[in-house]
């Protein structure tokens, strides 16, 4: 039905009504003092989500352009990176590395399994002559819903002295705690279609006083990507070239909102969602593509490789066809090799407890017009309120 | 007052009602087929407005990521370009071609001068070993309100054969006939909160046969900004990274509105109130920068060297100051060496008779507030009326 559509995939995510409305307010010119006061209350309000007093800056581009502008404004072409891959994400990052002619090293795991912190540490170890420049890591990696462990993976780094740490912490930051200072993570990039419950079309990238350091050295040609330009612009709360500017005013009001509830609130909520979830697709006797000890609280991917011979007929994107044809939802597919392989349920950002409830109930009416009848009727449902009453 | 401020500088642009709620609506997937569509309506219409079979491509980013992705894509560092230089955004391209390693030879005239054509004949003739790889032209300089000879320049870069051409549209598309094919530019870049209505946050770039020629042998490293990648997207209506979902279902309804209006009449409407715009700025007895020959449909740039002795006295910024605190009209400063000696009315885009009738009325009472007294009251509003009443 027109206008009833409710996204479900891990970004872009439903946007709050009064981002909306902020979003249709007539632009303001970028080069006034009106502006000027957004962008202090923006930036400041970025830092403390970010749990930092770091730069944080502002692109006009997606997470991508974030993730380039993290890789060409710290480092130069022959330089050594090791790139944690396990998924959709960390390939990018690795293809990215590669085009621009770093020496990239990957650690692999396979999909809809974390990366293991050991062999970062390892191979830090090993490297006496401190020649490994940075580290780069997707934190929640959005293709298989497997979060990685940063702490300790950025502990590591810290203790190599030399090496940055690029985060990829597109579907994390707002969803799930980045306490950036603590953590001491150098360069953390993030869009805005995710944890800031805001359209996409902005980049967000975080650069701690080290990156900056590496920054002087660095050898990429950079023009629009290049971030001393924002942060000098930062600093008298502007920016170096046009920015969006209604998608700006649009995150001022998430920010105020995300203020309002709370780090702790948010990151509780993530986790509750991402439990009930989870209840309710193990009560579906449905398979968790990632285990619970590293299930990212911003979306699940659920798997449809079964011994069950009725579940193994199901296919993921039939299943997704009907949710949204009949209930208005949109849950995500999976990428490349897991096309059709996989579904996922995007859980964050904007996103309450009854939005579980809605979308497990309108699963639960897929499955059963699909002929799978392998749960009780119900179950997933009751699995998530049960969750609901414990976790409040 | 809140809510009444009305933006009149050349970009960003105020935006239709239409579009606006447009903005607001609920992000889409950019993987659905409902987003399918848009793209391919909204691709098909740019290639409309742009007078064109090449492929229009669309980025998440501002006019300067278009720029940059204008050069990065089809040439490689050393090559020898042309670029003209009569203003604010004609020095940036020499900027960023310099900066990208390129062998840059510009063109100059003075700023709130044109670019003369046979200068760019003259080094064009002169290339007998076909060395220069190509021509950057701004067409209209927003930053004096010069619009630049771009027939006659791209017919001198047609001769050549080898050349591509590199063109600046950012305040021309959408306000002045830009016919790419009929022309024969190579690259063309413009920005969404200009001539198209939408708010700032997406770039677009038309390119030719013959660029995508000169792609295959370009050699700087891209990944964000790599167009080819576009292209693909844009053969199955989507897009390679998450774009900004809201701002292209924007577009889609100014583009609509865009050919319900019709290009000539849209050409006459800029024209029109740039007449009305002259007009009256005559009348008050203050100076064009610009001379009627070559003046931009898009900006009026209005200057305060006087002989007059009490017009002297004022200053650009005391006027744009008391035009917005009395009348909420942002009008525009001048930038670098013309700050403050002079400002800018921004007239494209959504913008209609009555607006320059408003702005007109407040610049009247701007001046007289401040003792400026050299011009009959009335006088600019009459002259812009005569215009009105002649050019329907």
């Amino acid at each position: 039905m027109q206008d009833q559509l409710k996204l479900m995939i891990p970004g872009p995510t439903q946007v709050p009504q009064t981002a909306l409305q902020a979003l249709a307010r007539q632009p303001i010119s970028h080069r006034s003092f009106e502006f000027n006061a957004v962008m202090a209350e923006v930036t400041e309000n970025l830092q403390w989500l970010h749990q930092t007093q770091n730069d944080v800056l502002l692109l006009a581009g997606s997470g991508t352009a974030a993730m380039e502008a993290g890789i060409i404004n710290f480092l130069s072409p022959g330089d050594r990176v090791i790139v944690g891959t396990n998924g959709k994400f960390g390939d990018r990052w690795a293809e990215l590395g590669k085009i621009f002619g770093l020496e990239v090293e990957t650690i692999t795991a396979e999909w809809g399994k974390p990366l293991i912190a050991a062999e970062f540490a390892a191979k830090l170890e090993a490297d006496s002559q401190k020649q490994i420049k940075a580290v780069i890591i997707t934190h929640s990696e959005t293709s298989t819903g497997v979060i990685n462990d940063l702490e300790t993976i950025s502990h590591h780094i810290k203790n190599h002295g030399q090496a940055l740490s690029i985060i990829d912490a597109v579907t994390s930051l707002g969803s799930v705690n980045v306490p950036v200072d603590t953590w001491g993570l150098d360069v953390v990039v993030s869009g805005s279609q995710k944890g800031y419950m805001v359209p996409p079309g902005l980049g967000i990238v975080a650069v701690s006083a080290k990156a900056w350091e590496a920054y002087q050295t660095a050898k990429f040609p950079k023009y629009y990507l290049d971030l001393e330009k924002y942060r000098l612009a930062t600093i008298n709360n502007t920016s170096p070239f046009t920015p969006p500017v209604n998608l700006i005013v649009a995150l001022q009001t998430t920010l105020r909102m995300m203020q309002q509830e709370g780090l702790e609130a948010i990151f509780a909520r993530h986790l509750r969602v991402m439990k009930a979830t989870r209840a309710a697709i193990r009560s579906l006797n449905l398979s968790l593509f990632a285990q619970d000890d590293y299930a990212s609280p911003a979306v699940t991917a659920i798997k449809l490789h079964f011994a069950n011979a009725i579940a193994s007929q199901l296919e993921a994107d039939k299943i997704r066809e009907v949710v949204k044809k009949r209930f208005d939802i949109e849950i995500a597919g999976g990428q490349d090799h897991l096309k059709n392989k996989i579904f996922r349920i995007g859980h964050l950002g904007f996103i309450c407890d009854r939005d579980i409830l809605t979308c497990i109930s309108a699963l639960e009416a897929a499955l059963l017009e699909l002929g799978y009848q392998d749960f009780t009727p119900g179950a997933g449902i009751t699995a998530a309120i049960k969750v609901f009453q414990t976790q409040i």
